[in-house]
């Protein structure tokens, strides 16, 4: 099978089989593909699409390009959650511990920050000590003790996508559904759960700026889970503005640790308590949601899920003094705070903005390549409905060089929405996939 | 201008700049571009198209990153002629000659078999000793002394094309108008010309199956050649059979000497004359086109075309004898003749198959890098519209290796179409644009 056979036929707006499927995902694996085909053949799919068979057998190959997690011998259910990308979203965080609490084993492998969004391993990396790249038997191992840990993707993990999303960045090929999804949900479904729920976000911070591409590809997720053997539900939640208060990497810990007190942001617990919910019934803990509900929120309240919380950071070589003294995260040695232009309400905080004021001060990455400051970040101190007067605060940048100031600066005021009437609040649940 | 936000604009459907074409092109010439980069360009540009102005400043940018033939001083005009490439199509052997004895100067730089489809410098290499490897010098003097040349491009002009079409020809992004034009006008541009008349073959041997794509094409190439300040115009001719009687690099030599003579198939002399009327009306040394036909049926009758070959041929080192004594050039060992299957007449050859048998005796390229044979080749004995009996021969393969022939008479054939009753014939000129 020659590889320019295989790009004619997706540029020709053809299906392509499950061999040649195959071929490609053995091509970019093995290197017997060029980097160039590898590359035209993803901007056909971008422009051609593919059937959900096709990503499906995609799917499939990029799983079978490397191994999976070993986890015979463990007892579950395993069960996993993975959002598409935001700014603020600090729940795996919560969801990891919380659902180890309720007696599901989380195998989570997760990323790092890339562009505006934020990444669970940098954010987690922020309490001191703490490391995220772990060895296959002492993932197992910590998962058998604890039943949670987050990780990054071990190299065994899908070799196919780490190639092809390298080459997808620079050569404009992500905003594909088929592309997307395969690249998820094979990794996914490497670590060896039986359930996964998905929170694929909508809005102006997030990959999918509408509520109806966001469903699009919520449904295309959780369609191919399903062809693909795993059990896979989807939210679809807004991404309007940062979720809760906490942007950036030790700020989003502190946070993160506050819902696991029960306490925090009411929307942001809200979302955990949903997500735990639904993970805990997709792994059959309890089939029950309404049921799962409560067996989540008791978990919070009880101190168990903070207690898992802190064996994680144990056994992940972190201080776990951080849960009770948020003095020991980094904290950055400035603050300034971004008023409120006018008198009025504030009636929205552009989520993208904030995100590209938390990279500008160095929370984040342009590139792959650059390294995180894990104290700076952004704090929201009016959230959207709250009234306000002019030069009230309304955001704070904690930042470490004052020459990155200037340009957070700027973009945290553009982020600051105030009206004279306020409008209704949104929900953060959008909508569900199941 | 980053790579990627070029390539996202195409992928998205927009129109590039004229800046942003530029960067795309100065990147393809410098190497700053990666080959994943301008593949994925490549191919968003295949399914997204380019609009009239893109492909102009796209051809102009390509003529920009190389030289141009220096033709100063030189008293011109200058004319040249374009195939879009057929099967038995040796015009450009009999034009040079013929226009140059019309009083034009034809600088043409040509290019070599490939596919199915013959090339020019390989035909006219199977000369003994003729070299088509001609430095600027040599090239500007025999454009002086003779008034032809037939040569290879130079590594100086249009480098873009020359690694945009190997790129092209691997991730299946050689079937697009935009980058079709662009690739052959950037290279005649470059030559210097004052006007130019294209082939642009239509049919099942010809890269354009229909009359209207090839109406389609030869639209886009007039229309950019004029908008890039360049006389130019097209014919639409037939490539359902091979053109003339001869496939093959000598064999068609011997044919083009033949036309040269006054002689040979009618239908190739016709179309000959054709071309140079039309090169010689648009190189304004006649515009009115009856007339020209007429110069240049009178310069084949009195043996001045004939007399511009054979110096073409002593000054590019070649052995002129070949001109009186076709013995003298390489010929295959042993002939197979491929019969009629049954009564009736010749209603067809088809031209890709007869191509392929062609290729598969050793006369073509499947890639870049092999040699060609000068000697085997396909020729025709009767002719679409000949009465045949069952056992008649319609085609004569000339070979050397037995190992070639099961495959190329297998070609043969099926490229034999017999009926019982004659289909009309239809013309070899299918349309203009000018």
């Amino acid at each position: 099978m020659r590889a320019v056979d295989v790009i004619a036929s997706k540029r020709d707006g053809g299906a392509l089989s499950r061999e040649e499927i195959a071929a490609f995902v053995r091509g970019v694996t093995d290197g017997s593909w060029p980097d160039y085909q590898i590359s035209a053949l993803l901007m056909a799919i971008v422009l051609r699409g593919m059937t959900a068979d096709e990503t499906t057998w995609l799917t499939e190959a990029m799983v079978e390009s490397g191994g999976r997690v070993d986890l015979s011998g463990l007892p579950g259910p395993f069960v996993d959650k993975h959002s598409t990308g935001g700014v603020g979203d600090k729940t795996s965080l919560v969801l990891a511990p919380l659902v180890a609490a309720c007696g599901g084993m989380v195998p989570m492998m997760s990323g790092r920050a890339l562009g505006h969004t934020g990444g669970t391993l940098d954010k987690l990396e922020a309490i001191p000590g703490l490391t995220t790249a772990i060895d296959p038997d002492g993932f197992r191992r910590q998962l058998e003790s604890i039943g949670c840990v987050i990780a990054g993707q071990t190299e065994t993990i899908a070799p196919a996508d780490r190639r092809m999303y390298a080459l997808r960045d620079v050569t404009g090929t992500v905003p594909s559904i088929p592309l997307i999804v395969a690249s998820i949900l094979s990794k996914k479904i490497a670590e060896g759960i039986d359930g996964l729920v998905l929170d694929v976000k909508a809005g102006r911070g997030a990959f999918m700026k509408t509520e109806e591409q966001a469903g699009e590809l919520a449904r295309a997720l959780v369609g191919t889970g399903k062809r693909a053997g795993l059990r896979t539900e989807a939210l679809i939640t807004s991404m309007e503005a940062p979720l809760g208060r906490a942007v950036g990497n030790a700020l989003e810990v502190a946070e993160a640790i506050e819902i696991l007190k029960g306490r925090g942001p009411r929307e942001l617990r809200a979302l955990c308590i949903e997500l735990a919910a639904r993970m805990i019934a997709i792994a059959r803990l309890d089939p029950d949601v309404e049921r799962a509900r409560t067996r989540a929120s008791e978990a919070l309240g009880s101190g168990r899920a903070l207690e898992k919380f802190r064996r994680m950071i144990v056994a992940q070589g972190g201080d776990p003094r951080v849960v009770d003294d948020g003095g020991l995260l980094p904290a950055a040695p400035q603050t300034a705070r971004v008023p409120a232009p006018r008198d009025g309400v504030v009636t929205g905080l552009h989520a993208e903005l904030v995100g590209r004021a938390t990279v500008a001060l160095g929370a984040g990455r342009t590139r792959v390549d650059e390294t995180v400051d894990h104290a700076v970040g952004v704090m929201v101190l009016a959230a959207p409905g709250t009234p306000v007067a002019a030069g009230d605060p309304v955001l704070e940048l904690h930042y470490r060089a004052e020459k990155n100031l200037p340009e957070a600066l700027q973009f945290a005021a553009r982020a600051i929405e105030v009206s004279d009437v306020p409008v209704p609040a949104r929900p953060l649940i959008l909508g569900e996939v199941t």
